[in-house]
């Protein structure tokens, strides 16, 4: 069973602390899963962090390093030279997460820590690893393969695979290639252990096999690995020679990744928050839609100030001007979240054209039913039958547009190479907000003649 | 690399078919990735699909089946009998699949397919998967599994995995059991490969293992394999006998559901929404949060109709309205947001009220720069200074309040084990309006004093 932390958990490990168990509890810590005493650790003071962690052996310390919040971990790696960093915890970790680990270190450190590095093989590894662009299949591989030779017997490759192996800890596939490292196939572990110690490879191992370059978008790695239902994806590069493998376990954190940040922009944040942020932190994420939320509200004010006249022979107008601003918002926030959904999911196999007569139809149903009702409510609530006509036919006339403009905008944003998400959330509510209350005016000026 | 489908390679398909090239095209197909084979086939007409279908080996068949689209999938199933969907498809199939099989068939024909298989055991297994609920562990797993005993050695232990995975694509985990079917451990393919041969299981099987009971939840499941970065997770009965494994390839689309999910509640669909859904399924999803957004417009035209006195005496009262209303919506969905994609996430830790003084803070802030500025436009813009401070305090007052209402709904919700998600999008939206209407002319009254 997965163990779950209470605050009374950290109140009695502060407890402990401070009355001079730190050995002991150092101890316990480095017997618990890792991914446990990283979640803890990183719950708890700095001072304290770090005092525990100091009494833990550089094995143990390197293996909890990659389970620390990022920001904690920075801290803990201020406690270490770049010296330190190479010989006692660099060489622990898989290649994949050594790199990320330098990639947040100062510049210089990180040179430092790469120039210590006994094992030139992995310091080169490294310095190749930082080169990939983040966001790339070569951001997100690690090097560490077992790779066999297609003349080879069963026997032979067995006895390599352990060699290869013994500094892995887990085998997730095995590669085979040419002379020139060039990938030809797999071989399962499976094959290897149910074929007899003499059969040559080249007659058993699997010619069909996916593989991505190094700057293939991550994207396309997640659409690769979940369309195929892959759980490692070998990477080369543009001479097909082998370079590195992800696994899927990184592929479900670009999937969470990417899911974060479109439900961020829809609900108007523009920053990566955290529950626990600070208060500027907060702020920051906050501010900027709020921002524009408020301008939008400001162009609001100048439409309904340039309607007075209309505002002061019929001041009913203004009970329905919020109820047709929200009603805007509501429905193109909903056609522009299909868009981005439908791009993220690689769903969407219409043109503009056809998404657009596609939501003409569902625009002009909603806003029938909708126009309809309010319509029904006015001639019930007793308001003159124009008047009714004029904000339930308004209602329509914004429902059906907010379809068209939530579902264009996002579309052509994308086509453009910016993320469509960008037009979701407040962007599309504020936009339609101004763009429905001059619609709703424009009609009641034309039907009600002011 | 992986393959795209464009219309032009369908249209060329259709082409082939009418020219009578059936036979050759379901060949192709044959040798294809089942995913690609499944998606080109979705794709075209329901007509050409059996067609092509009817032509292919039930070994062919049974692999694209998965990969079809659920609605897809069940027109095919409509062409064979039970006998035949459990001779033919359902024993090619892993358990997990087969299970999702049956349970999208009715109920007389899922019967029959069952008394049809001819693998007692398989149709003890299928029917027991059949029984566990939707959303929990049991519902994810499969039944093929490789276990040894720990009392034999490796070469017996080889031997008997060979039997056993001979039917099995994949071989994820060797799991160790007694003679009681309890689950003790785990054996890694590479211990295997690396052990000589006369030793015996007990010594070299890995103790330490995470596993689940039938009824965890999914969304734990997801939790434990991606905390301790597992590739698959054995799931055992209350007495700890091993029932199945879940892999991530399942749990990966766990994750994006539960993304999705979220990501429309707060866009405001109510159903599973496809960009390809026809006109009425497309209403469905939007309508019922329009027409919450419905009501939530009329309330807020009785809020505005009970203020005529304010608008008539200060018909500038109207402009800032839309303002007033757009900002509590935003705030409220931000604030709202936070809480469900922290407790999605797992990240919450704070109980309500830490998270509401939280929240009091950033609104504070947030309120206190926003209003602000208003007060400065309404300067610059020449309205009267008590008019400005009545807007500007207005504007604050929403603000800090919808931060704590749409930080409190949410939680609240959890806490009744109400999905949070619905306390997002336009059911804080269309609140935030009609208590932000309120709160301004509530504030008018006492500040402009009507």
């Amino acid at each position: 069973m997965a163990t779950e932390f209470t605050q009374a958990t950290l109140d009695e490990l502060t407890r402990r602390l401070h009355a001079g168990e730190t050995a002991t509890i150092a101890l316990e810590m480095g017997e618990m899963h890792p991914a446990d005493a990283g979640e803890i650790l990183s719950e708890i003071e700095e001072e304290d962090r770090l005092r525990i962690l100091s009494q833990m052996s550089s094995d143990k310390l390197s293996e909890i390093l990659m389970y620390l919040d990022e920001d904690v971990r920075a801290g803990v790696l201020d406690m270490f030279s770049g010296k330190e960093i190479a010989e006692d915890l660099v060489d622990n970790l898989d290649t994949d997460d050594a790199a990320d680990l330098l990639s947040e270190l100062p510049e210089a450190k990180k040179r430092e820590v790469l120039s210590h590095l006994e094992d030139v093989e992995l310091a080169k590894d490294l310095a190749d690893l930082l080169t990939h662009q983040e966001g790339t299949a070569g951001a997100l591989m690690a090097t560490e393969l077992v790779t066999v030779n297609p003349s080879w017997n069963v026997l032979r490759c067995v006895k390599e695979m352990r060699r290869q192996a013994e500094k892995q800890e887990h085998v997730h596939a095995i590669y085979v290639v040419d002379d020139h490292e060039v990938l030809l196939g797999s071989l399962s572990l499976k094959k290897l252990l149910t074929t007899s110690t003499r059969t040559i490879i080249e007659e058993v191992y699997d010619k069909k096999l996916r593989s991505v370059t190094s700057t293939t978008e991550d994207t396309e790695v997640v659409r690769i690995m979940k369309k195929y239902d892959l759980f490692v994806l070998p990477v080369v590069d543009d001479l097909g020679r082998l370079l590195g493998r992800i696994t899927i376990d990184d592929v479900v954190d670009v999937i969470q990744e990417e899911a974060d940040s479109n439900y961020q922009l829809l609900s108007g944040l523009s920053d990566e928050v955290a529950s626990d942020d600070d208060l500027l932190a907060s702020t920051k994420a906050r501010l900027p839609w709020l921002l524009v939320g408020l301008v939008g509200g400001l162009l609001s004010s100048t439409v309904v100030s340039n309607n007075v006249g209309p505002l002061t022979h019929m001041p009913a107008m203004a009970f329905f001007m919020p109820l047709i601003a929200a009603m805007g918002g509501n429905v193109g926030v909903q056609s522009s979240s299909i868009v981005v959904q439908a791009l993220a999911n690689e769903t969407l196999d219409d043109g503009l054209w056809q998404r657009i007569i596609k939501e003409l139809g569902v625009g002009l149903f909603n806003g029938l039913i909708c126009g309809l009702a309010i319509f029904l409510f006015g001639w019930i609530a007793g308001y003159a039958l124009l008047f009714s006509l004029t904000v339930s036919l308004s209602l329509l006339v914004v429902i059906v547009f907010a379809s068209l403009f939530g579902t264009a905008v996002p579309w052509l944003l994308n086509k453009r190479g910016v993320d469509p998400a960008l037009a979701t959330g407040p962007f599309i509510t504020t936009t339609n907000d101004v763009l429905g209350l001059t619609i709703y005016f424009a009609i009641a000026r034309l039907i009600l003649g002011f």
